[in-house]
């Protein structure tokens, strides 16, 4: 068994020891997996770049906590939709690799559809 | 290698081979996915429970397409910040074990801190 | 002068008594807004929709208070960009005529360009 | 009638002829809120500070359109709720005066519990 399925066998375990099933619908879930992603996000506020990179390189254990926030959130959504999420993200980085041609997207942020 | 870091490696490629690690900072990191997950959670705007499990459902491909977005960019963080990811939803799982003891916390969605 | 006006006075003294315009570039205001409108989201997280409404009430001052975070980044930053909230909310409004005819729309959460 | 209170009448016409109410409680109106701060953050993904100046300079009107949409709903939202938009905003200008003392926030973006 790899860690992935490891770690998504830990967190059904926790749910379900806690009849927490009930309220995990895909649409709380992804609520909930924005309101992480907002936890993160509020480290970095009115930060300028370097500040960024201080920042995250001293509250390193913080940062962690909130990553992993999101992850566990996601890694069990992917479970409950029986989605295998390296098969998820292999399959969009090759839909990604044909959308941002390395010719076209080297050094640029610009978005597929404007490439 | 297991497969957290095989596919870890690959992001690191893709990214590498279009020069953007220049634009991946924490904060723009952060940002974008908060703007994943905004994707994900819109195909469940004003939708009920009962209408957003049927069109997980049935929608399962773009579903996984959205999920497999906020994967590679929080992987991809994890990564530049040498974070496990694993080892930090492990050291999360036991901590909210703390935080939500399974007698207090059964069948309840109330905030540990108001437990 | 109405009272959005003398509000948004209110708003750029505060700012500028404090010299914060520097941070308050678009890109820093719009993720300000997306994390106040979390917080928000947040006295709402794994409710049922009567639990909300409850909530609502007898949480009152709180979700006021939510609310006016948002406002007054989001009133500032239309200010900042010399846009007319009223102006762009009645632009809009008529847009949303167009989109949404009555008897297309009526009692139908269909997006727009699915009606 | 002041402004405020006109554009508000006009939401609730708008929403009334389309029998939405059904679907606006609090956390669904939140989750717009969000998914509307999100469109207006897309416009920024990547993009350096000045960047972003120019591209609100020669983006004006899809930027109008972004803010107004989050101001449709944040109205509405407020005005179900019974909460005076600028009642709110007021209230939370005089805590913040208090939170964020000129002589110890001038040119600081500290949060006031860090000050």
């Amino acid at each position: 068994m790899d860690d992935i399925e490891q770690i998504t066998e830990k967190i059904r375990k926790f749910r379900d020891e806690r009849d927490w099933m009930q309220f995990h619908d895909p649409k709380n879930m992804a609520v909930s997996i924005i309101l992480e992603a907002s936890e993160l996000l509020e480290h970095f506020q009115w930060k300028t770049t370097e500040e960024v990179e201080r920042y995250a390189r001293q509250n390193h254990a913080e940062i962690k906590d909130e990553i992993a926030d999101i992850a566990l959130y996601l890694f069990e959504l992917a479970d409950n939709l029986d989605i295998s999420l390296i098969n998820a993200m292999e399959d969009k980085l090759n839909k990604n690799e044909m959308r941002y041609p390395v010719e076209k997207a080297k050094g640029k942020h610009t978005k597929y559809d404007k490439l």
